[in-house]
């Protein structure tokens, strides 16, 4: 996606430990208008897979999904990381392993949006080392859905998520893959 | 807003504690359509407002703030609960207390993304006790940027959050505000 790689390379800082910061357009400010038009590509890509829900886990994936699910005009349901009082129902829960704060943390969903029935589309804003999108394909597994894929803004492609995720045989779809990142500059696969 | 009162109605649940249960569309899986229709009625609110940036808070107000956001085509900026190795800007920062898990947290925003010629509205799912937004001002404060309002999805009236945030002057608009809620159902504010 032409104008997401193009907003990567003008505003995007890489950081210390082979962070890409991009807090001014995707996860602290947003940019709308580029969020929405994310939204859009997201759902052109996978406006035929039969999607019935769209899934993502708070808080960083809260925009895009609702800009994905606006596009495919399908609900989206974002795990929550911690329990509280506002979750009441019966859960699925699991285990996820952040890399980025050096901990593991649970993250559930309500059993009630969750069926047997669904077609379920993962999103995030970044795919890493894809421990996120695992534990919600464990959700997924003990809904007996179906994941029907799985689509990221940024992918890190010299980490391993996608290729974890992909040899599982989810369909992945990243909108920008980054292939090398340092002090040179971004190098996008093609 | 009629289409979200009767969405309440039909889907919401009152849980002990005065707590109102509405997430199977609103905070925890997400009715899409509803949601942009929700951004497009705080729009018409303030389209004349002056508004440069939409602020809320990470989790639940991230939907609203970008639906709002979409519809005026400015930007969102989301306050973190947390501190985490993806902020690493200086910050402007405060406490808020949190009836709902009893507990004081730190909202932090980068400076960078807030100056003094903003005018922002803040956005969130409900005003009950006033203590997110009130956070909210006081980042807007220390930036020397303006809070030109405040919308809320739904708005607990019988809790002092309103009242208070219109005492300031503030102009808070909220699409439900509910007057009364008990066990013979639920009493909106006309």
């Amino acid at each position: 996606m032409l104008q997401l790689k193009e907003k990567i390379l003008e505003e995007g800082k890489i950081l210390s430990g082979q962070v890409l910061k991009v807090s001014s357009f995707l996860n602290h400010q947003i940019d709308s208008d580029l969020m929405m038009e994310i939204g859009r590509e997201i759902a052109k890509r996978f406006q035929d897979a039969g999607i019935t829900k769209i899934m993502t886990i708070e808080s960083s994936g809260i925009a895009v999904a609702l800009a994905a699910g606006a596009a495919l005009h399908k609900p989206v349901l974002f795990a929550k990381k911690h329990l509280s009082s506002n979750v009441s129902g019966i859960l699925y829960q699991t285990l996820v392993h952040s890399f980025t704060h050096g901990t593991d943390y649970t993250i559930v969903v309500e059993r009630e949006y969750l069926s047997a029935d669904d077609r379920i589309l993962i999103v995030d804003d970044f795919l890493a080392n894809g421990k996120a999108p695992e534990g919600l394909l464990d959700l997924i597994a003990q809904a007996g859905a179906e994941a029907a894929g799985a689509a990221f803004v940024i992918e890190k492609g010299f980490q391993e998520g996608g290729s974890r995720l992909r040899t599982r045989g989810l369909r992945v779809e990243s909108l920008a893959v980054i292939d090398k990142m340092d002090q040179d500059g971004i190098l996008f696969r093609d």
